[in-house]
């Protein structure tokens, strides 16, 4: 249970109107502020921000920044924030400390739901453009050495693949990937086929494929759906379906360079009747 | 892009009475259904079901099953969903199978945006009525015994803990914490606290309790901030400002129950000026 006491119903406009009253002239009114902004919800102090930017063509969070100070200006400005754009101000705060207080971190990723957390991650990344597609160049070089000798060393389930494939962002993870095929001149996914059968280093393959490249991805699934003993329908609907609406035009195109013949003569073979014709129908076929 | 040719501004209501009588009567027209559908994109599909469950009170979805048969239906089946509806049947179907296929798996994992998989989890969970909340007794068992075993041997940094607090749902590794209490005697938190200046230990047992108990982790987050010598501010305000519209009322209780003293007491002794009557008033203070 809460235990803000929320107003039923405040104007939002009057209220933007008794903040900026209790901003002007000599002097703040913290009171005001207090008995404003004390009692109303998320929802409400956005409306009010809203209002208070539409008529004053100021931000409402900056003024009080710059009215109020020490303890009392941080609660008002963590409080007026949106929930999600406040947890992502904690958290850098938190890890900018010379003592990182990681507690912060761990309290939003644990006790967030799921949407929340996803909230968070989005705001964090809209404040302070930390670009997801940043590369850590010699990370990627030093990581790039770890899979190769986890590799040579056909310790393959061992938890420092796992480590780098689950927790770099898809830019630093395919730096990393470069960085292998550079120094050791093939993809690591050529490395790792010891054993075919083996389910965990089919896994890793496919999850390293997937985000490297899923154009090429799909090129292959294709490829081995249409032109193994027996067509693979699953697979064949399954790309077609998931893609149409998105890239399946690049994948097209990356079929016919590979297999000098294009989708939709393969497809045309391989099918026939009413599942024929929807999948033509998706790939573009004009009617 | 796209391979899908979809129509500009089609009709809904009348896409729906079309589809209807192609699939009434003798036979159905198969042409017309993919003259139709294949040529409409996800959001124009979603409308077409809806004018059809209003007109007709059937689902569309349901309906086409009947209809069709074989890879046809499939792949109409697939098309016509909600594409996070469709990831979460690609996904059950797959590993339902004798052999299971993970690739439907790793691909919906690693190709799909971090948006787009929360949509899937959560059509998955509709669908299935896959209950989070469900809980495995055995595996509780088991793993609360891995997790004594590798505190006992001082392993703490052990792959094994961590894949088992990362990897198990709330519900879950809340099973196999209370298992760890019933059969050694005292909860998990008191076994990690070897040395005090572990930051790996800490994070740990922070994580443990946030899982756990959230409400009694911010009960202990704000006796700490308010009892050690000097007042820990930056804690104060972020637990009062991020539980005041969420269950800050029941953290007031447990901080009762635990130190026989009101928590707005104890913050009002703590602090002072403005930044005093804005916590209090957060706390639920009559004005």
């Amino acid at each position: 249970m809460a235990t803000l006491i929320a107003l039923d119903h405040p104007s939002p406009v009057g209220d933007a109107e008794a903040l900026r009253k209790a901003c002007q002239g000599w002097g703040t009114d913290e009171k005001a502020i207090i008995s404003i902004i004390g009692h109303r919800n998320a929802v409400q102090r956005k409306l009010i921000r809203q209002a208070y930017e539409e008529i004053y063509h100021e931000d409402l969070v900056k003024r009080l920044e710059s009215e109020l100070s020490g303890d009392f200006e941080k609660a008002v400005n963590r409080w007026i924030l949106d929930p999600a754009d406040r947890d992502a101000v904690m958290a850098n705060v938190a890890i900018k400390e010379t003592i990182p207080d990681y507690r912060v971190i761990i309290e939003i990723s644990c006790i967030r739901s799921p949407e929340e957390l996803l909230a968070v991650k989005r705001a964090y990344q809209n404040r302070y453009k930390y670009n997801g597609d940043e590369i850590n160049e010699a990370l990627a070089d030093s990581e790039a050495d770890i899979l190769h000798n986890v590799i040579k060393e056909k310790a393959l389930n061992h938890e420092e693949i796992f480590r780098i494939v689950s927790t770099r962002s898809k830019a630093q993870l395919m730096a990393t990937l470069n960085c292998f095929k550079d120094d050791h001149g093939s993809s690591i996914t050529k490395h790792l086929v010891d054993d075919p059968a083996d389910q965990y280093l089919l896994a890793l393959r496919t999850a390293i494929r997937c985000i490297n490249d899923p154009q090429k991805y799909y090129e292959k699934v294709m490829r081995n759906a249409l032109n193994k003993a027996g067509t693979n329908e699953d697979a064949l609907t399954r790309v077609i379906v998931t893609r149409a609406e998105k890239d399946l035009n690049e994948i097209k195109e990356l079929y016919y360079k590979r297999n000098s013949v294009s989708l939709d003569h393969d497809v045309a073979n391989e099918t026939s009747g009413d599942y024929k014709e929807f999948l033509l129908t998706l790939l573009g076929k004009e009617d």
